[in-house]
């Protein structure tokens, strides 16, 4: 084998144990989800899990952060395809958010409930890519803002962080309830009608 | 001992035990914590505690539940005493949510943070708490609706989700950087402006 060949075959393998481990934590949650497991639904040796993950917690944090990537190029491609001011963009973005978890249900699961669930995630883990997620709607409160279209007294990174907690809950209810895909624009349209309205500008 | 000394006998016990579920799930989280540590905060016999809750995730959501109880007895009171339309009632409600996190730094992490770790919780638990809790709001919402204050074509159910999604995680992140009481202002009124204002009808 060469060292490209190597690499690719690395690369593959890695592939094929994050969407093992997401497969597991979907059955059976993070906390009761055991390695062996992971490696039975990836189709390793157990012992390869940790050739290139050092425990569960990593496992998870690296699983987030692949993933994570994936969505937010998902996000940055959709947004820059989008033609309008900043409200058209926010509206586009709340649309993406319950879209993307709508196609990919064991990833909004993931997300939104076994995550949360190691503490190790939530209190430690610093998140450069969720604070990558939150910086494209910071990016788009602060070009309503520029554009006059988005009240100026408002702090961008503390309304960022409510939208993403009413998508969040909203999408946490969604996925538990499993409803289907064509439920998602009436959320959509609302709760864009609600915080978006909510921000801007008046006479 | 009489029946009734008995009773109030066992009451102190059980909320000893909470309270020192409550402290000990703060300090190593509510995976990491042996039933044997909580015994110990509490100040009983590690048997004991199985006198009153059958394990550990039973004891989690038994104080979710007393302490829930006790959130909602509070919003009721504070929101009856409240004279205005529900705007006003609203914006009452959204400060309380962060004023009696502040006040109550042990229990709000364990709602914000610790709770969620329970798979048990969050997916098989029906939570008619929480379900209290969010028909509060709800009740805002279509109270206002009737007012003609808050627009009619809103979903009051998936609305107090947003709003409530919109509070959690903002305090999330006031409970994980230990932030002080002052700046809570700040959050509140700048949540309500955005919610609140972004539910009112118009011309």
């Amino acid at each position: 084998m060469t060292e490209v060949e190597k690499q690719r075959n690395n690369n593959e393998k890695r592939e094929r144990i994050l969407e093992g481990a997401l497969k597991a934590f979907a059955k059976k949650g993070f906390y009761n989800t055991k390695v062996s497991e992971i490696a039975s639904e990836a189709g390793v040796a157990d012992g390869t899990i940790y050739l290139y993950f050092k425990n569960k917690d990593d496992l998870l944090i690296s699983l987030f952060e692949d993933r994570m990537e994936w969505v937010i190029e998902r996000l940055q491609a959709e947004l820059s395809a989008v033609s309008g001011d900043s409200l058209v963009k926010l509206r586009a973005f709340v649309h993406l958010h319950f879209l993307l978890a709508v196609e990919n249900r064991d990833l909004a699961e993931f997300i939104t409930v076994e995550l949360r669930q190691s503490a190790k995630f939530v209190k430690e883990y610093k998140n450069p890519k969720f604070a990558d997620y939150l910086r494209i709607l910071q990016g788009l409160i602060e070009q309503g803002q520029a554009e006059g279209l988005i009240r100026a007294e408002l702090d961008s990174k503390l309304v960022s962080r409510a939208i993403f907690g009413a998508l969040d809950e909203v999408l946490l209810q969604l996925t538990l309830s499993r409803s289907a895909p064509g439920d998602v624009v009436n959320e959509s349209t609302q709760i864009s009608a609600i915080l978006i309205d909510g921000l801007i500008t008046r006479d």
